[in-house]
């Protein structure tokens, strides 16, 4: 049980959590804080937070538990306010995208606190943004990873640990390396990848056309291409060499379909599609 | 009406369509032929078609309209066995996703019968493949695009629009060099982009943990390149040249995004992801 929350960051996730808390009983009094006074109003009419702080000592003071649900760029401002008014006993922990450069933040904001910052993901999320797109069940059967340092304090992850299982979720540790090696490929390179194709579409001559004959894959594509440019910005900025490495390869692999194309190698073709179908059919399966 | 349907290939879009004529009522006997027996089996237990036939010209005999549902690939060898044995008075129709090369693979096939040739494309589709993959629904409110050309007898075009009008479909025209200009980009390149996704993932170390710490984002990405294999390689080989240069477009095109995450350009990553869910979330409101 968790006595008071407080979420900065009231958008999509944060927004979710306090849902998903709320639901499982697991809560008493849930603050916000955040930087749209608009958004917090909002989220205090629909019942997702208890009461919104305009300040952020106000919101934290008695917080048990304080999750940080900003865009990646915002995390090392949050956590220098944060670091003087952390109430004593209170865990921190944010949903960040990327973990190496979050952790670097927290560690040197919060100086021997740093052992009660538990750094997390949750894997889960729409292209919506905002705390009107929040949903209770967002977290439900999603995995949350958590990626705690040497120093993290046991009382501290299991805490963090139990607050996204109560909100429905399966937790799994990662090393914040690992996390943001894999998460470039099956997260931040999937979101390049959308956003090149729309802006090449809306910067095409035949733009309105192309649109007017598209079905389910163009759709389904770009999809995420709706997605918060200034939370991306942060992801790619924060992490670069992992992103880089990702988007490189990729570029590269496409050159080879272009080559292919060009000669046109029909046993290249059918190969690559082939391989490229059975894992995809075997990720059908899995979900 | 239609007194004779007959349908070349029973997969998902001639299953579809042959499903969605008899829900109208539009039609009174369907014959299916195709290449695969356990396939044509599976139609006739599933009453898509009313009886298959394992010889095409068995298959079109009497036949009034005639639908070519097979990989763009096999469109020249069906056609040249059908142009001997073509009824009279039979209008042929395909629904392949590249139409130049299907229309002078008619033309060369069909001689003076040519006029009775119509292209066409449904926009319709999943990833699957199949019969059984087939839906009754698939073209309701679905755009089907017709490319006639200048010789195309003006009541068969009509028999065909009514055919797709009756399935639940919008048809409209385009000329086959804008369809495959236009297609190149809204379709085959998605599908391209998929694969090369998925098949980048499929060689990666961490093969395993990508598809595990994966969410709704790469699964939507990489839905299409489940797609069947040969259809693609088939499209890739007859719209080549629009393809490559929607490939070359887009491979540049990402060639700066990569220049933008490794110059750390956070104006230009701004900038770009907001001009690309502009446009996304306007596709959004249109569906």
């Amino acid at each position: 049980m968790i006595d008071k929350l407080c979420i900065i960051g009231i958008g999509l996730i944060g927004g979710s959590l306090a849902r998903a808390l709320r639901d499982a009983g697991t809560v008493r009094e849930i603050i916000g804080y955040g930087r749209s006074v608009g958004n917090l109003q909002q989220a205090v009419e629909l019942g997702v937070i208890d009461r919104a702080e305009v300040s952020l000592p106000d919101a934290v003071r008695g917080a048990g538990m304080i999750v940080l649900a900003v865009p990646v760029g915002n995390m090392a401002d949050i956590l220098n306010t944060l670091a003087p008014v952390l109430p004593d006993n209170a865990v921190v922990t944010d949903v960040g995208s990327v973990k190496g450069s979050v952790i670097a933040a927290a560690r040197a904001a919060l100086g021997a606190r740093f052992t009660h910052f538990v750094a997390g993901h949750p894997i889960a999320g729409t292209e919506q943004s905002g705390v009107a797109a929040s949903l209770p069940d967002l977290f439900q059967r999603r995995r949350v990873i958590l990626t705690p340092e040497a120093e993290t304090d046991s009382d501290a992850l299991a805490r963090v640990r139990a607050m996204w299982e109560a909100a429905g979720a399966q937790v799994a540790m990662l090393t914040a390396v690992d996390h943001d090696r894999i998460l470039a490929v099956s997260s931040h390179l999937p979101h390049m990848l959308a956003y090149c194709l729309m802006d090449m579409v809306v910067r095409h001559d035949d733009y309105r056309a192309i649109l007017e004959n598209s079905g389910g894959g163009f759709s389904d594509t770009t999809r995420i291409a709706a997605s918060d440019p200034v939370m991306w910005r942060d992801i790619c900025l924060a992490n670069r060499d992992a992103l880089l490495d990702a988007l490189r390869q990729y570029h590269a692999d496409l050159g080879a379909f272009v080559e292919a194309v060009e000669k046109g190698d029909a046993k290249w073709l059918c190969e690559t599609f082939t391989r490229a179908k059975h894992a995809r059919d075997s990720v059908n399966r899995k979900l």
